[in-house]
């Protein structure tokens, strides 16, 4: 059975809601990230990045968002997650997810995990302090020539969706109107408002 | 016929040669970044992020490193560059591509691109000082998690072969010996003898 290795807050939750749009069976583990679970020695034998998500399969784990995401697609075919059989689609996919994860999430980092890349509270506040800019960027291009409607990739609805609706729920912790990017918010409404994402988001409110 | 949008220096590297690897029918497009010609309104109207690497194709354009990679191993499926009947091999390959995109990438851009995260200058310093130890930790994880030799991947050669090729490139200039990583060093010895890449660099020294 497949385990996911999820936390509160973080990107995660686009994972998580995959398997359950998947119809998948699989289990889903809590860290607490306050209380440093993802540095444990028992999850670094899981995932040595000591971050989430993570996913175990029989075969072994696999880490990195993106790369969860399409092989929860390719191993669920029947679940129409993603344009198996269309290189060019598929690459549109794979695009706009790694868009998210190399450039969005990054931004959003710069707010929490500014140790990363400075030693010097001085830059770490710096870098905080840009955050809000730099996501209304991001998002501004998303909603301006990335996302096709009504779904990210257009008409079908893809592992894209759990994605962009996980990151754009970071954005008033980040500092920005989500009222700005009106498809993005319209977005986030419809996506709220599916069973599969309810259930998820109903295993947190305990 | 495909054309690339290259530029030296960047992480264009990887696609440039993994579509020499193909046997691809294309052509490649040198912008100069330090002109700012990634910023130019011609090649803003391909690639609205003004960055490359571009892969334009005759359906659309695609970005993102990882994202043309793979649709380069799916076009050309004969050059046998990606293991696509299997999802799990195919899902380590993708969480390999997407490490160098999302955390080794982005560590190195933070010697060169820090007025994307800050607007002080003495917070660009201190994330300029910080680039060796990031880019060295990111080389230790994958010189004793990640690699599994003889390629990244194992036996077979993919693209995340030329991938690591171009990131480990940028060791010197981040301040990191590359003495320290010998897989990744013998990896990158092998990889500058393929005729593929031979014929890349050669286009890049007039």
């Amino acid at each position: 059975m497949l385990k996911i290795f999820v936390a509160r807050g973080s990107c995660s939750l686009a994972s998580h809601i995959a398997l359950e749009e998947a119809g998948a069976d699989y289990s889903a583990v809590k860290l607490d990230l306050a209380k440093g679970a993802q540095r444990a020695d028992d999850y670094l034998a899981v995932n040595p990045k000591g971050r989430v998500p993570a996913l175990a399969t029989d075969r072994g784990v696999v880490t990195e968002t993106p790369a969860i995401l399409t092989f929860i697609a390719q191993s669920f075919p029947d679940a129409g997650l993603a344009p198996l059989d269309d290189p060019f689609a598929f690459a549109e996919l794979q695009s706009f997810m790694n868009y998210l994860a190399s450039t969005v999430h990054v931004a959003h980092a710069h707010k929490y995990r500014g140790s990363r890349w400075a030693d010097d509270p001085a830059a770490i506040e710096a870098m905080k302090a840009k955050v809000p800019q730099t996501m209304a960027d991001c998002f501004e291009l998303i909603e301006t020539t990335m996302f096709k409607g009504p779904w990210v990739m257009g008409d079908r609805y893809t592992i894209a969706d759990p994605y962009l609706f996980t990151l754009a729920g970071w954005l008033e912790g980040d500092g920005v109107d989500p009222s700005r990017f009106p498809k993005v918010a319209d977005h986030r409404r419809r996506m709220a408002e599916r069973d599969a994402v309810k259930r998820v988001m109903s295993t947190f409110s305990s």
